[in-house]
């Protein structure tokens, strides 16, 4: 016992060290690519990830749109409101919750939001392009189980669950079509 | 094939969100402790990663710095330029390299570094708390082998080598005294 906690110490960092190391590489990846592919639409991260959160929860409080979107709440709130000022997004409270400030996609929020993902080209995203072999070699993408295990461990269940509703609507409430996604209208699951 | 290509652009977006839902979650608390741990130093990361990587590689020119540290080359000089002004670091030219400028620790820059490894507690570090239950589970913390491939793609071959390269450094040439990790003289052996 004296051998395996002797070494925990050095263990410890050097995992610590490492993943500092991976996580900062990752991130300043995808923001590189995340940034480039949303500067047509004048966005900046924050505010796309405001409409992201904001469209997979039909509406979202400030404190879910900081939570969900690793963000500090005056961060959410104040690009909220640059949102609000574009006619993006509307502030409201809500009956059951008179203490939080919400936020709903305007009609053209909502188009803008989906105009984004419709621009979205996979080889301009780095880390997908790192990706690929690995799907070739398994026939899918990573599923980074590891990384959700700690994600959850850290962040708490409701971010993985919140995490997982955003993909689940991605994968059932858009398609393909001439090589754009496009959401599927759920009454008339005709695409809008 | 028709089928798989069909939702090629569907599970393209949902890796790449996925993907950069679960690094910006992962990097941001790594640099939320990562600042808490090198504040009472009066360090910021940039500069304490510009420290680790010095250290690591016995001098390193600023493009290195910039390309291992994640950082864009100005910000990579200023903080050295910085470091050098609290008289941490040396700023010199090499015979073989005439275009590039290196950087050197002083002796009290690597007194200063070892101090903040001999400081480092892994409690601190959420993402370490969040790994151990998969230590637990498997003997030892996750390698992130996917991650690695991923970040090889994205950042070459020799990104990698440095990066095992420091850890190797860690492994080789500390040992843990009382609880602290200390760095071994490699001459004599004996603990510094």
């Amino acid at each position: 016992m004296e051998q395996q906690t002797a070494y925990s110490l050095k263990q410890s960092i050097i995992f610590s060290h490492k993943f500092a190391q991976l996580s900062k590489a990752l991130w300043k990846s995808v923001e590189k690519d995340w940034q480039t592919w949303i500067k047509p639409f004048n966005l900046n991260i924050n505010e796309h990830h405001i409409l992201w959160i904001t469209y997979h929860l039909d509406g979202a409080s400030i404190s879910d749109i900081a939570k969900f979107g690793v963000m500090h709440v005056s961060t959410a709130f104040n690009f909220s409101k640059k949102l609000e000022e574009r006619g993006l997004l509307t502030f409201s409270k809500r009956e059951h919750d008179k203490r939080n400030t919400y936020v709903d996609l305007t009609e053209q929020g909502r188009e803008l939001f989906l105009e984004t993902l419709e621009a979205y080209k996979p080889s301009t995203y780095s880390v997908y392009g790192g990706a690929l072999p690995i799907k070739d070699l398994y026939g899918k993408f990573p599923e980074f189980s590891e990384l959700l295990s700690i994600v959850r461990h850290v962040y708490g269940p409701d971010f993985i669950d919140m995490f997982e509703t955003a993909l689940t609507r991605l994968e059932d409430g858009f398609i393909e079509e001439d090589g754009k996604l496009k959401a599927v209208d759920s009454e008339t699951k005709s695409t809008v």
